[in-house]
């Protein structure tokens, strides 16, 4: 294995083409931003087992040589000490700080609400021996039915707006949240839109929206690779 | 006037002694943090013609000799590059950027849930000359009376702790939001826990939550400014 080929597992629908984890959109787009290529591997929630070597059950997990990293944030930090010279991540110490918040907000506050909003098009579109598996732990975690839980969806679209409120602001200001050029903090914001993007049809955005215009800036990254990712939609 | 003498312009209560306003104490820090004096007036809401010279009707202003600064943000900036070769406010380009989205945060998310908290604190303690403009901008913006908009402080504590979510788990991992030693990305959070320590009795925070914990940092922080600052209460 040459020094820069990566090998990822990464999330997929019942079309194994359909990559929309959030979290492995982060990796992806991490990866593409140090220059690198990652082979890719279409894993499910079922397949805890191929994933065992790295000693927890969730994508994405990265294994660079003898090096097994797990963890989205754990692998932009791998990258970042791995490839120094290819173009950094985060800028300097203080911003790989402030990063871990807006990580953090699009985790706790933005992947819940995105989450509500398509919960029945992931079901859906996800394979058939994940089904169940997902369906008892969203409800466990909902403490409801995902049918309940997602009902009602002008009304999770207004939260989700005004949860957005503060990017949104940002972006009036700068074409990026790092600033001029996208970074980590960005591709960690935009992992939660590639996730609706590649299993739902819900725009989450109007077009007059800031974050409209950052996101359509940040499909066209690395070639489009955002923009081409197949979707259970078109799939 | 000297060049590192600035004048500032800061909402006082009743009590002159007491200045809570969440921008202003941002402004504050940012002020220490750079190693400098200001020279803090007290201001109220019905004193817009005292700085009607700054353009705009509300408060931080700063004035350093013919400069005259007002948001907290830009007064952020201005002692950035005013003041290259005291400590920096930022760390680097990268980090303003991503502070804008906290400083964001704060006002977008975090100002109006401790607002709601706080409401009937800050009314009960503003100079009487404030109270009608006060309550009519209050309940306009609420659409609702103060007391119906802050009935149920439980459930608006509830609310404040998911607000604070992606905070809790950054700071799980790093002492400060801008890593291990506070910046203005700190600040703008922390002014908001200032304005509600100032006016209110209300505890926003469990001791073993780890933003209690730094909040006591910053507290102690430039010689305790923040801890022994005048409050409503001890008034």
């Amino acid at each position: 294995m040459t020094a820069s080929l990566l090998k990822m597992y990464e999330f997929a629908a019942a079309d194994p083409q359909v990559r929309f984890s959030p979290h492995c959109w982060k990796t992806r787009m991490a990866v593409a931003h140090k220059g690198l290529e990652a082979y890719r591997i279409a894993w499910r929630f079922t397949d805890k087992d191929e994933i065992s070597f790295s000693g927890q059950g969730f994508v994405p997990v990265v294994v660079h040589g003898d090096q097994i990293v797990s963890d989205s944030w754990e692998i932009a930090h791998y990258l970042e000490s791995r490839f120094p010279n290819k173009p950094s991540l985060f800028g300097n110490h203080e911003s790989i700080a402030v990063s871990r918040f807006v990580n953090a907000w699009a985790d706790r506050r933005l992947l819940p609400k995105i989450g509500r909003i398509i919960l029945i098009d992931i079901y859906e579109h996800i394979d058939e021996r994940d089904k169940d598996y997902f369906r008892s732990s969203r409800e466990k975690r909902f403490g409801q039915t995902l049918e309940k839980a997602s009902e009602n969806p002008f009304s999770l679209l207004k939260e989700l707006s005004k949860e957005l409120a503060p990017l949104r602001s940002t972006l009036r200001s700068q074409d990026f949240i790092a600033g001029s050029t996208p970074k980590y903090a960005d591709y960690c914001v935009f992992g939660m839109f590639m996730w609706a993007r590649c299993i739902s049809t819900t725009e989450l955005l109007a077009e007059d929206n800031p974050i409209f215009q950052w996101r359509e800036r940040l499909l066209d990254a690395f070639d489009g690779m955002g923009r081409n990712a197949p979707t259970a939609a078109a799939a």
